[in-house]
Order: C-alpha cells, then structure tokens, then sequence
C-alpha cells in the first residue's frame, strides 16, 4: 500500500468506498438473521477472498460461485462452497473435484448428462458432492422447467453414488421492476415454487435446502413460501440498476470508477477515460434508467455513451463545467461485469486510500 | 504449449485461427501498400506483443496504443508508437515519456490543457514528443470541432519546446452503414477533412501526417483525399460487426469463443458457458444484425441475449439440436472488448491447438 490519496491513482481505477461496504454487509446479514434464512453471498461480484472473508464474518452460511476458478480461489478462506452453475465439461468436473478434501461441495444442476458424469467421477475419485436441483423460476435461462422433471433428477441425484440430494435452487433473474411494483412477480414465483416443493414433497424428496435471491429480490425472500437460503451478489457495493429499481439508496452504492475527463473538445459532453473496458457495456432493462452509469457525486450526469475507453458525459442537464484534467468517480449499471475488468480494487476512505486487494477469482 | 486439440482446452477459451488471421495480416498491408498509406495497427484489438511483430513483420510504420500499458508492452517489439488518446493526467505522461528513450512516440491531442502539460512534462525529461492534432471527423466522441480550433492547437504545438508538431487524426467511428451505402458519409468526411487541410495549409501548418481509419471504414481510405496513414485494429481477427456491415466475409472471422453447452433445459435454446465475461455485451448499430454474437459453423444461431456467465443460444430458426457437453464456437459482435476478457489466446489451426500468446498488454 503506497499510494495514499486519489491523486496517486491512476485511471481509470476501481474504488470501493469501505464504511459503505461495511454498512451494505451489515444490512443484508441482518436482514438473512431476521427471518431465519441462510446467507450464501454469491462471489461473482467480488471475486476476491478478502471480501468474502468479510461476508462470512458477518454469519454467512458459506460463498456461491460461477466457475472453477472462484471455487479454487475460495476454497481458501470457506468450508462451504456451492457452484450454482453446471458442472458440465470433463475438465470443469476436474477442477471442481481437486478441491481440497475439507471442503463441503455443492453443485447446482438441471440435466441428467450433468449428474451422471458429476457422480461417476465424484465416486471415482471417493467424494460426495452435494447436489441442488436447479430450476426455472420465470427467468427462462437454465433450470428445468416443470415439477415432474425436477423430481426425476432429484430421485436420481439421490440414488447415485458419489452425489447427494441437497435440495433445489432457483435465481429469480426475471424480476426487474422497482421493488414496490414486485407483489405480482413475488406472488407468481410463490405459486411456482409451491408446486415443485408439493412435488417433491410427495415423491418424498421434500428438500432440505431451498437457495434463491438475486439482490434485488433477495430482500423479498421472507415472503416466498419454503425459502431457506439466498444468494445475492451484488449486494457488497450495488450498482446503478440497484439503485434504479429501489434495493438500494444512491448513497449505498460503494463502488465508482475513478476517472479523468480527457477531451471537452465537442459541446455538451466531455469525455472521460473509463468505457466499455474500464466499466463494461450494460443497459438498464425493466425500469426507465436511460444511460450506461452515472457520476456519483452528480447523478444527474449520465454517461450517454462509451466506447472501449471513452465514456462520453451528457452535460445538457447540468451547470457543471468539467475541465480537461478533473476526476469524477462513476457508478457502472452492473458492478459485477466492471470489477471483473479490473486486477484491483482500491479500498478508500473519504480521499484517502487506505488499502487494496487483488480481483485474485478474475479470469477463467 | 501442452494442449494439442480442442478437448484439451478448458471453456471458455479464446482462439484464434491462424490462417484466417495471417490472411487478414496480408490482404490488409497489400491495401495500405497498393495505395501509399502508412499501415499503423490499433493494437488495443490484440494486446499481445507477438500479433504486433506480425504486424510489423508485414511492413506497418508503428503502432497505435490507446493506453499507457498498451505503449509500454508494445515498446518491446516496436521502435516507433503513436499513442492514440489524449495524454491526460499527470501519471499517465510520466509513463509515456519513461519509455525507452530510443521510441519515436507520438501523441494524438484537442486540448490546449493536454498540449501544454504534455510540453511542459516533456521537455523536463530531456524528450520530443510528437503531436497529431485529434479532428471531430463527424463521431462527436473527441477532437477539435472547427478548422480554427485546429489550426490555434497546430501552432502552439509548432512552436512549445518538448513537442513537434507531426500532422492531424481522426477517427471514422460514426460511419457504420454498410460498406456500399458508405459514399455519402465518406463525401461528407473528405469534405470536412479538406476544410481542415486547406485551413492549416494557409496558416503554413499542412500535416505530413493525416491519420485515420477503423477497419470498416479504412478500406475505403484511398477515396478520401489527403489521407497518409491508416489505423484500423479489428481487421487482424474481424467479428460479427465488421462481417455485418460487409467489411470482411463471415469466413474472414478469425477469432471465436470455445464454449461448453450447458443447459438445453429451456425449449428453444441452449445455454452456454461464455456470457459478458467471456464475449462482453455489445449490440450491433447501424446495421440489422440482432443478437450478441453467433456460431461460427452456423451463423444462423445466435446469441439472442447473455448474463455474466450464460450465452443464450436462440435454436428457433434451426434444425440443430445441441447436447449438453456439445462444444461450439462464438464469433463475438465486437472482438476488442472480448479479447480484453482473456488472459490467453489460442492459436489453432483446425482442431489442433498449436500455439498461446499471453495478452500481455490486457488491464491498465
């Protein structure tokens, strides 16, 4: 740690404003301790172990992840790991089952193909994996789509060696209203998740783990039927999208790129060095959020658009005059894809630069 | 180089055909060749050292950075850089100018603040750093919007010890039709260019250098008077993008994604394991091209939509039916901001995988 104030940073880099962090961990371990439900914060956002040592300081229950690699570099401050992608391709399963012998694995999956070559070579190599049925709660990307296919490979989950039958998993990725429109997609995925649960409660296959919650519905998760265990991600720093659909106050946004307006040249805009290489390329769907990321000192500000690492401030909207030369510090619509292009995250208070950690789960 | 075939190679994993990408090489130093321009590559497309000497190899003049990592990896194999974007920031100058002093670096500018802490910076350290002045060619994304502006910029950087007025760029971003319905944006960019040169030509500031040219549009750099030099990066892989606008053949596509299907569960599609974090999301405009991206052996199945580690595959307009395990390959709508998510490329040529670059210039 050298630097210690913004301007020994140079740009754009990735900025975590620590006292917000701390506060946005606080709150949804609380709210997970309040209505009884597991916390698995899912570490995609992050990707980096110190912060999800914070996470299970704070009581979570063990770390979610996509890929091998973040189980390889999680495994080294967690016991309990839940892949909540398929363990598909031969060299995935390879990776996966390496992982050191304390570690209690678990994989999401939604096709027979995925479960059979997970148990032969689970058994081959004399370790039991943990198994959650995954399925489609609305969102129409993975997971099998009705009751009866879900206790098919629930039946088989729990009648193969080198696997068992933990339960069912669902992300619930298709609800993307502002919080207090939510009633009728909550309802919905209520009802849907009855009817597996029924299912595989008369097939004798009631399960014991019932993992869902992206963080904008993970605050709703107490009042869908059966829940045990959530799953947000995004919810360590949010992000503009958070922000927009009302899971998040603006203030608790705790992540910004820091950048320098290069160019005023062209009227009306000025031109910063953070773009689709610095803060990824996402629209807002589901609410009227316009923009790729906004200021976070001046909301107002959007970044109308970007280029690989250009990002172009729209300034008809404000008196704000920016100089060639000044910082501002923008908030991503999704924080997950723009720490993922950085190698570190600045750990900062106020201006100061108190630590740093590597993004060590990056990459593939 | 231990694997040898594409069922060595974990998923995601970015390729590159060999045979494809040295055709690309050739057919683009035949073009700047047979028409007198200077072939100076954008390498913010590859970031890999190695790709940049085959550039060189085929007689490029230099190299285009946008970053000062880019500069500093591309200072290796190169002996004469042009630094593409405005010089801005304090930390940022002091890397270009700590490279090896025998580097002929230029800079591309708009701002009498930029020019000047440049100067200043520069002629402390003992170094001449060459100018362009950046034009607005039409983008509205940076450069000086009016001949005026140009000209009052060009003087003072004729006349600031520390740096050497070398000439003008720009960059034809805006023009994105395609290439046959491009004769009314490239009259409207020679016009505007031409404004340009006759106004620094009368105030005794003409440009040895007038530098422009993406791929799209610098093919067609011989139909735009005064023209000396050519910056495209793209074409060394081509993507879906420039494939769409018919600036390449689909079998020009040299670069792809291998992935993993991992889930058929969903009618209609099939899901695999390259999303935003493998392909980077990027919708094609200017052009009806939808979708993120699509296969190469099947152009047809598309990309309908992505998250961050999910590509969902649109099967409606197909007869094939992928099993889960299927490897397939992604040509991606906008190669630099893919490539940008890797830390290795794979050269194969069929299905043998005989070579690895490291993309050493990735990050900032």
């Amino acid at each position: 740690m050298s630097p210690a104030l913004f301007d020994d940073l140079e740009t754009p880099s990735a900025l975590v404003d620590i006292d917000r962090m701390v506060a946005n961990l606080d709150r949804m371990a609380a709210y997970a301790a309040a209505h009884d439900l597991a916390l698995r914060p899912h570490v995609k956002t992050h990707k980096t172990p110190e912060l999800a040592l914070e996470q299970l300081r704070r009581g979570a229950a063990g770390l979610t992840c996509a890929t091998a690699l973040e189980a390889e570099v999680m495994a080294e401050v967690a016991g309990d790991l839940l892949v909540a992608y398929p363990p598909v391709d031969p060299r995935r399963i390879e990776r996966l089952l390496a992982l050191e012998a304390g570690v209690r694995l678990t994989v999401g999956l939604d096709s027979p193909e995925a479960l059979r070559d997970l148990a032969r070579a689970a058994a081959r190599a004399g370790r039991t994996v943990g198994v959650l049925v995954e399925l489609d709660a609305g969102m129409r990307r993975v997971g099998v789509p009705d009751p009866d296919a879900a206790v098919a490979l629930a039946r088989e989950a729990a009648t193969s060696p080198g696997v068992e039958y933990r339960g069912i998993m669902f992300y619930p990725g298709h609800i993307r209203d502002r919080v207090e429109m939510q009633d009728a997609a909550l309802a919905a995925l209520s009802d849907r998740l009855g009817l597996f649960l029924d299912a595989l409660g008369r097939a004798g296959l009631a399960p014991r783990v019932v993992s869902g919650g992206s963080t904008p519905a993970g605050w709703a998760s107490h009042r869908i039927e059966g829940m045990t265990e959530i799953r947000p991600g995004t919810y360590i720093f949010n992000d503009r999208t958070t922000a927009a659909v009302g899971a998040c106050a603006w203030d608790d946004c705790a992540y910004s790129v820091l950048a320098t307006v290069v160019s005023t040249a062209v009227p009306g805009q000025a031109v910063v060095d953070a773009g689709a290489k610095a803060l990824a390329r996402e629209e807002i769907r589901g609410v009227d959020a316009p923009g790729l990321g906004a200021l976070l000192d001046r909301p107002d500000v959007v970044l109308k658009t970007m280029s690989e690492e250009h990002g172009i401030l729209d300034l008809s909207g404000t008196t704000w005059k920016p100089r060639v030369g000044e910082r501002v510090r923008i908030v991503p619509n999704h924080v997950c894809v723009s720490v993922n292009l950085h190698d570190t995250l600045w750990g900062v208070r106020g201006e100061d630069v108190v630590t740093s950690w590597d993004v060590a789960a990056r990459g593939h």
